[in-house]
């Protein structure tokens, strides 16, 4: 994948490309399994009206689309007692023509969103937030990956940028991103020495400066500035965070977690935010569907 | 727990003094549950005629004797196969007296370790190896606890070693030590800054000199020496290597992955091989017995 040089000499990893080059993929894989009489199904449920998590839906069907991915969507009203959803779940569970299952988070609060995680069947679980799931990564065997962190893995590999041998640090330890990406890159397939840091470690913008590939993925905006970043180092941004910004027609704009334009002149290569990482997410919510339909069809993984 | 200083001014954490007060407070937690009509028991499966096995199984025999913790053994033949023995192990799953079940590894080829590990009861598996409990662990929502790396912790708490916002290193992957203690001490409750690495990380002496708290995992005689030790660092020596010794009785002697005698002056504590880490080991299978059978009988976690 080419990616484009800024004025500043640093590279601009672009998530958008290299997603756009991955559905292409995903694209002809579908096809290859329909003339074999696969048709992967993915089951989105959404509880309530919050408006972003049915921006996040809408965007799922139509990636699903796209890429002639069936889609169903359980829409759930906000009132959603836990054993409803919970029987819908199972109802999806039972269906065999449905190979993977999401429910869009957050949940009402009348909900239990780690028990309804784990209602999941483990086989249709494809955002790998099931606790089998995260388990099978952690022993070194996963099955389906987690979304982002492959996403970020796929970035660095089609930017070509080594992992093996590398000093990796993540900033953030949450369940979704720094913890998964943290041990798949501490994994024989990465091999990455990684240390995980977080808001309270000590010395983090030296700690940071020691890595060769940064993450970042703590929710703050522009957090990361020049002097966390090494000279040459490689920056991965998986912020996304809103801020008011009069001069903007919406009065706020997106901005990562890392000081993009501060860090222009030190790093080799980083993700912009949007058009980063976020683009990657969904592409990888795909891939763990049609891997679903293909483990449930006695087929092996398919490769990226 | 009191720790004798040696000569050197480095302290000895004792495992075998800090694992004899645990199993004193095990003892008298397995009375108080008695009282209560509830009788942990522990099934241990052992196939094969390994020696070392053998003696292993033993020696968790023994530790439920004297904690008063009722344990069978499945003793199985060398040619025992797959199906023998999951039936085995399906049947101590519905057994309801028993509490916790533990297949002693390594199996002979003919068994697949991982299909045996996966289907003991989650509910049931006090060596927390199934994939559901490392999933938990990585949730950051433990249920039971990886018995090595919670014996570290404990070391570190009974020895009065802070974690929260240290630096901590760990040199080695497995995912029955080196992995999971770093995603334990990466937990909010533990709160260290922590570094896995392994034998290709580059400049492993300098990253390893970076930690106050630095554990080999690494499985090789005495590779931690000086150079990787920060003055006044926490040493934990997980490693149990047998070395050729013509001057021993034996011909061989036990060594950790530190060169103990070496680090006397520069780290301000470390546990000894043997009497460290080892002894903790059963004890924390204890533990988690005593659990199973809390959580079996609806009862919330005995705290260590």
């Amino acid at each position: 994948m080419e990616t484009t040089k800024p004025g500043g000499g640093m590279r601009r990893l672009s998530g958008t490309e290299i997603s756009k080059q991955i559905k292409e993929e995903l694209k002809e894989e579908v096809i290859r399994l329909k003339t074999q009489g696969v048709s992967p199904k993915l089951a989105v449920i959404l509880v309530g009206d919050d408006p972003a998590s049915a921006i996040y839906v809408n965007s799922k069907k139509r990636t699903c689309g796209e890429l002639g991915i069936d889609s169903i969507e359980k829409k759930m009203p906000a009132n959603t007692t836990q054993a409803e959803l919970l029987a819908v779940v199972e109802e999806l569970n039972s269906d065999p023509s449905v190979n993977g299952i999401l429910c869009q988070v957050p949940l009402p609060e009348q909900c239990d969103e780690h028990e309804i995680i784990c209602s999941i069947h483990p086989e249709k679980d494809v955002d790998c937030f099931h606790p089998y799931n995260l388990g099978l990564l952690t022993a070194g065997m996963p099955k389906f990956m987690p979304c982002t962190p492959f996403g970020v893995l796929q970035i660095l590999k089609r930017s070509g940028c080594e992992t093996s041998g590398q000093n990796v640090v993540v900033v953030g330890r949450s369940n979704i991103v720094g913890r998964p990406l943290s041990i798949l890159m501490s994994l024989k397939a990465y091999n990455s020495t990684v240390t995980v840091c977080h808001s309270r470690s000590r010395n983090l913008p030296e700690l940071c400066a020691t890595a060769d590939i940064l993450v970042a993925a703590i929710g703050r905006a522009e957090f990361v500035t020049a002097d966390f970043v090494k000279p040459g180092a490689i920056v991965i941004d998986v912020g996304m965070n809103r801020i008011e910004d009069a001069s903007h027609p919406k009065g706020s704009r997106l901005v990562g977690d890392v000081d993009y334009a501060g860090i222009q002149d030190i790093a080799e290569a980083a993700t912009p935010v949007p058009g980063g990482v976020g683009p990657m997410t969904i592409a990888m919510l795909m891939y763990n569907t049609i891997n679903a339909a293909r483990f449930q069809s006695g087929m092996d993984r398919f490769e990226l």
